[in-house]
């Protein structure tokens, strides 16, 4: 699924702009917490992916993490105690109720999720605490009140979420397979439709982007994947790369196939995009293909640890200007290329680092999408996207799905 | 799914304690924001019910939505922008890049989020801003280090969400329905397998969690609802009710099914558990049974405009402690009944109100669950639960499927 592409809208949404070789040290500095200072998360794991790389724990409703002179601590109530202690991969696991009853003990007569945090760092001597961006308002006023001084690290929060191990390449090629398994059941029945007028006909019936949806999604959850809004979009509608698409497929147009489920085994997301054409393309959508296929092999042949992905961004960018294929508003519509090449994939779906203007430098062991698009009204909307690991002299591609426009 | 239920744990996870009467006439006064105050949310609407509910657009990456002087604005980027234009309902949608643009010509170097939302801010005179109480500490840093004044209401931030339409009513019985279609297939096969031993057999396999909860995220999935952390959970496993359960299913013994999809046409979520035993439950599991059931009626009876939920919840505990079924820590484990009544449904799986300590009080038009549960790990757990709608006079119960105990 594509990303933002330009400075400050990528500022814009991830907070602030990073330079990895930059703030890989910046970052390693900030997270060298003193003694005084505990690292903090309180939030639901299963919405949030730092405290689920941290725990390894899922839960549906909010609990509190912290990291006290390099211990791991979960503070938890007693619906998720028990399950806690055999699943979190902590050091400790202390109950919410143990510290309620001292507080209740010492004379407070309610309590507050403050309160409980307060009462674990003072006992381990805890003045001052580094919590993600995302850190929710009302937990830091409740304990700057209390005295404590916060301050907050911008994504990535764990450096390391970036640089995937073995294992964690492994789970996203899982996911990707299936997700592979799930775009090819698509392909077969757009294939099988009859072309009548305008229309595909599937089983005596229009072939819709709803019934191809599903077909993702049910194919995917039949292997134990997630996949929430599945693109499958048309013609025009694909000219907005996140529009879902609905209604009629259409013959002789484009048809735009974004898929990015994650596993519920092992929470870790995949991530591709297929353009196919039932019938004829025409000579144009043909064109941009053919400039989005090389598009992509621009940003393979740059892909390496310590490139520049401004650098490649812009090199695909240029391409596309050069052939002509050009980027701005127009008749009052976004149109050209203006989204970013790519942007890294694991726990969340659209994680650091990014392939766009923002400058991050990549570095081997980041698992990377790789996505130019165009899009035209007069045209239709071509993107193709495949997910690569980046390595030291270049990157593996970790799709193996065919790329094929007229179907 | 069961939410927790004791005092402290419930402000834990909540936040704070909220009573609805008292609140009401609280956070009415609270959202009359001031003419110098805006409301502000910067979030991903698909994960942030607020956001969704606010503007009724679904996007994956954060955006900024105001209301200001009782208009709704968005500011989005150019990704997102003819979308949003065309489905969210708003007042105004206004280009990331326009004000980007601006601030450029004034010499602005970077900008960041707090930027954009300043120069909106600016432009209307704004000095205040209200946020939910889980808007992250990185953008009220950001807009607190340029002058603002910032204050956040706890859940529910619009008090509205609890009060649902008809056309919300309509939206959870919808999911409702294809959660009861799913756990009757589950049901159907549970009912068809052979025991063998302490076995269930199904197709020559052992039936397991895995299996049945992968029949029911399908079927669900076919009907564009996705279930994810569905519990299908057996014996001893089901002592600890957010564990979801896996390997072989036991004849003979408690099958807890607990399943909470969410539409993806609508986002309303639905929940619903039930409690089965392929062939024959022990006395103790039976009497159990019949206490839990006992235990929802007792809330059944209660649930109306301006009850008291601690009260409902509280009897229901004193009529399985009057049983013999007693709650607390044995042998180093939670046992008895040691999680809340019900909750609120909705945008989210639990929102407000809840049915347990903590004072909520019921008001007509919102959806709980009722979900009594017993759990021993002498006997296994049961956890029968339906969805309700409250009424003037009472509730109506939005859930029709069987509770039978053996099948």
């Amino acid at each position: 699924m594509p990303a933002l592409s330009s400075d400050f809208l990528y500022s814009l949404n991830l907070g602030k702009r990073y330079n990895n070789a930059f703030i890989s040290q910046r970052a390693r500095q900030k997270l060298m917490t003193s003694d005084r200072e505990a690292t903090l998360i309180i939030a639901a794991s299963e919405r949030d992916a730092n405290l689920f790389y941290a725990t390894r724990f899922l839960a549906p409703d909010p609990f509190i993490f912290a990291e006290v002179h390099g211990r791991k601590i979960l503070v938890m109530n007693e619906l998720e105690l028990d399950r806690a202690r055999d699943q979190a991969q902590v050091n400790e696991v202390i109950p919410t109720s143990k510290i309620a009853a001292k507080l209740k003990a010492r004379g407070a007569r309610s309590i507050a999720t403050a309160d409980i945090v307060d009462f674990l760092f003072k006992e381990r001597r805890i003045s001052k605490i580094l919590v993600p961006a995302n850190f929710p308002i009302e937990y830091a006023d409740g304990l700057r009140n209390k005295g404590y001084q916060i301050r907050f690290k911008s994504d990535p929060f764990y450096e390391k979420r970036m640089i995937k191990t073995k294992e964690e390449v492994e789970a996203i090629s899982e996911t990707q397979r299936e997700t592979e398994r799930a775009v090819a059941e698509a392909c077969r029945i757009l294939k099988k439709a009859k072309i009548r007028g305008r229309y595909l006909i599937h089983e005596g019936r229009k072939l819709t982007s709803e019934f191809i949806k599903q077909i993702i999604n049910v194919t995917l959850m039949e292997s134990g994947c997630i996949a929430a809004y599945t693109i499958v979009a048309c013609g025009k509608q694909c000219v907005d790369p996140h529009n879902q698409g609905s209604g009629p497929l259409l013959a002789n147009e484009s048809i735009i196939m974004d898929v990015f489920p994650h596993s519920t085994k092992t929470g870790y997301f995949a991530d591709m995009t297929r353009t196919v054409v039932r019938g004829k393309a025409s000579d144009r959508l043909k064109k941009i293909y053919r400039a989005v296929l090389r598009g992509q092999d621009i940003a393979f042949k740059r892909i390496r640890d310590g490139a520049d992905s401004a650098k490649i961004h812009e090199a695909i960018f240029q391409y596309f200007e050069g052939l002509g294929f050009k980027t701005g508003e127009m008749g009052g519509r976004m149109q050209g290329f203006f989204h970013g090449t790519g942007h890294g994939v694991g726990l969340d779906i659209h994680e650091p680092p990014r392939i766009s203007r923002g400058r991050d430098v990549l570095r081997a062991g980041e698992v990377v999408t790789v996505e130019p698009g165009l899009y035209y009204l007069d045209a239709g909307g071509v993107r193709i996207e495949d997910m690569v690991l980046v390595t030291k002299t270049g990157c593996t591609n970790l799709t193996k799905f065919p790329k094929v426009l007229e179907i």
